[in-house]
């Protein structure tokens, strides 16, 4: 039998792979699959990690402890077409976080709640992850009460917009303090036709913003009446709509959004006008996605803070995968108002702050 | 011994569960870890199995045939942040492309290439992926090298950019084809000083394209001296540097430049000046990012396609995994001038286009 390698460094399945006059995949499978392997075989790579000290990593010790270190995440629709959705940037906080605690992402694309959870039963009958984290949340959501009735750990970014029989971990960006926030902006630079261009009715998110708006209104004493609009998300609409309401005979002099596709939109019929953005007529977005900081003037917008509820939604989902009985966490966290040149004409231009 | 229950549907992981009087996690483990199991639990389970007639899936299937159904890629440092960025888009169409073969993608964070070989090899000695998707490529690439060396099977976006000792799949796009292209589109609209926009020397996708705006330039006889600059990917960059040029005593009529991002940075030093883009000068981008249709006048430029892309390192891959003796095939695909606004006037405003 040889001496064990005198080297520093620790041993590596390739090492152990040379030492046994085999592949690579072979010493792997000896680890991993040993049934594959021929009896012979098996014995001479095990003796080679014998003789080498070879440790499997604390991934490899996981694995046979039946622990994935994964967990599923449904691929956005948005995959960066959306200019201004969050998708994108919450997926890479969740992956460096998850990275941070020894984890990876399964990622899968899904067309819907009913596909999404075929790819639940599919991924957890295979035993191929230790838990899912959801990203939104709406009325009727079948994929909550899918994982909780089959005790499989989850976590969801977005909270229950109903009762629901069972309870689960969540957290979710306040809406409502959002828009609320966003107005007594406008409203302090001295704006008193503040209007509100919002989704359709009956989007719970929408609905939240649009009540934070009203809130505000109340609370300041601003006409709303005439003020309120609603329309798809994306930059034309926004554009469609704020036109209709620069047309009115008192015009509003300030626009909450609830969106900041929306809220480019509103800039673009503002110069149309020959207006100025910032100057004559102030904007405000939601989101603060990348879209804010590629428009001149810079959009003001809401921030969510993504990395840091990415960070707790990885916390939360390990908690309940290490304990499954292990108390639910809910948190409603509050977002920023980010203020720019769209409703500040005093803050520097965008290539002043790059 | 019960009968088969009499239900239309495929009997599931749930009715095996509810059919056995067991969790639904027990029916998996049955299935998956049998040894977790008590004898007796898992004989219930089994008998379960045989009397409702279940069928694992396809994938529980893969499972016990040793496959994982997962492809590895790194998750990338964009994550939506860098708007102009064709990262999250291609992590999409990757998806989705891999969903309609039967795999999941398995996302991780890694810095830079060895984090990123550390991660290959925990996924590798942990059984954990089929093989990986590379994004990017540039010299001393050792990424490559080290699949390549384990027979891992892997398929590259991104060609290698010097002589390797090894063979493997990649597909690229042609940058000096896109720029040439783009180049001759502003000529023939009459433009004679054309200027180029870069990233720094070195990088090998910033040359390809550079040298592609040459070659345009020498065979339509355009002046190139005093019109080229590079500097690094940014608005506020792209701003600078278009700024200098449109200084001068002969300022250019026309920008080429190596990314959308720049490409609306000139944009703006355009409008600084109160020249209209598109009328009094003419800009084209490259990658067709979603910033394209966010500005105004919409962006022209040179698009990737990044489905047709995705869908072919899917398919490449699989043939690896397959069979790891397979034919190495590689790939160059042609990119394509969109025009719009930015260099076309007569172009309708991106409003209508939405």
């Amino acid at each position: 039998m040889s001496q064990p390698e005198q080297s520093p460094a620790r041993p590596t399945i390739k090492a152990v792979a040379k030492h046994a006059q085999v592949s690579y995949q072979t010493v792997s499978n000896a680890l991993n699959a040993p049934e594959r392997l021929r009896p012979d075989t098996l014995a001479r790579v095990l003796r080679a990690v014998e003789d080498l000290g070879y440790r499997p990593t604390q991934a490899a010790r996981n694995l046979r402890l039946q622990t994935t270190r994964l967990i599923g995440f449904r691929s956005t629709r948005s995959g960066g077409r959306d200019i201004g959705a969050i998708e994108d940037r919450f997926l890479y906080a969740l992956t460096s976080a998850a990275r941070d605690r020894g984890y990876g992402v399964i990622l899968f694309a899904a067309d819907g709640d009913e596909d999404e959870i075929a790819m639940f039963e599919d991924l957890v009958s295979r035993g191929a992850v230790d838990g899912f984290v959801l990203f939104g949340s709406h009325r009727h959501d079948a994929r909550t009460a899918w994982l909780a009735e089959r005790d499989v750990p989850f976590v969801s970014f977005g909270r229950p917009w109903e009762k629901t029989a069972f309870e689960y971990s969540w957290l979710d960006v306040d809406g409502h303090a959002g828009t609320l926030a966003a107005t007594r902006h406008l409203a302090a630079a001295g704006h008193r036709r503040v209007a509100f261009l919002g989704w359709p009715e009956g989007s719970e998110v929408g609905d939240d913003r649009y009540a934070g708006y009203l809130a505000a209104a109340e609370e300041l004493g601003l006409p709303t009446r005439g003020l309120t609009v609603r329309g798809l998300n994306g930059i034309g609409d926004g554009t469609k709509l704020a036109a209709a309401l620069l047309d009115k005979a008192h015009p509003p002099t300030a626009f909450v959004c609830v969106s900041d596709a929306m809220a480019v939109g509103v800039m673009h019929a503002v110069e149309h006008r020959g207006l100025a953005v910032g100057r004559d007529v102030a904007v405000i977005g939601f989101d603060d996605s990348p879209l804010a900081t590629v428009v001149q003037p810079a959009l003001s917008s809401v921030r969510q803070p993504l990395e840091s509820i990415a960070r707790q939604c990885v916390d939360l989902v390990l908690e309940r995968i290490d304990d499954p009985r292990s108390a639910v966490t809910t948190s409603v966290v509050e977002p920023t108002v980010i203020a720019r040149g769209s409703s500040d004409p005093t803050h520097p231009a965008p290539d002043d702050e790059a």
